[in-house]
């Protein structure tokens, strides 16, 4: 196998979700099919790095700047989600509940992966919820032990701005069967228990 | 999420290995690190691009025309072992019991997928052969039912040229446990069993 072909199959191998095995495969149905699938492939990265930029006020990947999210003017200004990942805001934007603004904090406090709140963008945050009069922050952070400990921190440096603070409400997944379901969201799907009759 | 980012998610997801999850995980990882990881993978795939071909003796790739392979004079030229596709010449050159030249037949006749023999490299085979004093020609394919079929076809053709024609063992996997093996494998072990004495 020659340099360049072992070269390409290991920063193919680096990309999240591929593994050494994937890498080879894609690799090779690129070169066999030069013209075809690589050169439009190589085009279209060439113009996604061209075009796509990280939003300035909250870190969504858009062609323009701001992204079509923050110009949006329909959208509602003082209600903002906070999200981990730009696929994140994605999800909830597929979901098709949310009109307000997003803000994406890069990740989660972490020990043990050594990411700490300077590494997150809590600090523009802090000042879009001072300065824009956001009067709710919703921290749809993962349901994991990093994911709450963020979010207890954000809401701890938040609380002075009188936004009000929600997170996304645990519970039993659409379509879930219970058989199948841990017995922590169980137990906070039985807790937030809500009436059915009116 | 913009139309450019989509097609880019459209163009990951159709290589081998990916979905669409993957994919979009990908084309993010890659737009989160636009110099450090974007750039050099564009251009080690423009690199490939340019000096990539594919080998026309033996259908390999490489820098080199011919390849690293048919160029080697230290190789026995008198020796083809003919495989489906470049990872499987990879895969034999890997395991390094074989020092003779390769034939990359591009796929096996299937009537499913409507491969016939005029879609493989079977005509430059069939020359290769009877031009170049082959003495054994390997059949190393799949033992799948095309692959077996693909393997008569091709030593009916071949017959007349006094080549030796084989094909590889079937048998137990060098580690494998008898307990986890399909019948047909089992029985094709105990029809090839060899003495352990002398």
């Amino acid at each position: 196998m020659s340099a360049e072909i072992e070269h390409l199959i290991r920063q193919f191998a680096r990309l999240p979700g591929m593994g050494p095995r994937s890498a080879k495969r894609a690799v090779l149905h690129l070169l066999r099919q030069p013209e075809a699938v690589l050169a439009p492939l190589i085009k279209s990265l060439e113009e996604a790095k061209e075009t796509i930029t990280t939003c300035s006020l909250c870190g969504n990947l858009d062609t323009t700047e701001p992204c079509g999210i923050c110009r949006d003017s329909s959208r509602d200004s003082h209600t903002l989600c906070v999200v981990e990942q730009v696929e994140d805001l994605w999800a909830v934007e597929r979901a098709g509940a949310f009109h307000g603004q997003y803000h994406v904090l890069g990740g989660v406090m972490s020990a043990i992966n050594g990411v700490h709140p300077e590494d997150l963008e809590i600090d523009r945050l802090v000042a879009r919820v001072r300065n824009n009069g956001v009067q709710e922050t919703i921290l749809a952070l993962s349901a994991t032990v990093d994911g709450q400990a963020t979010s207890h921190y954000l809401a701890k440096k938040l609380e002075m701005y009188h936004s009000k603070i929600t997170r996304l409400a645990h519970g039993v997944p659409v379509g879930g069967s219970l058989n199948y379901l841990d017995d922590g969201t169980l137990g906070a799907a039985l807790q937030s228990r809500r009436p059915l009759n009116g």
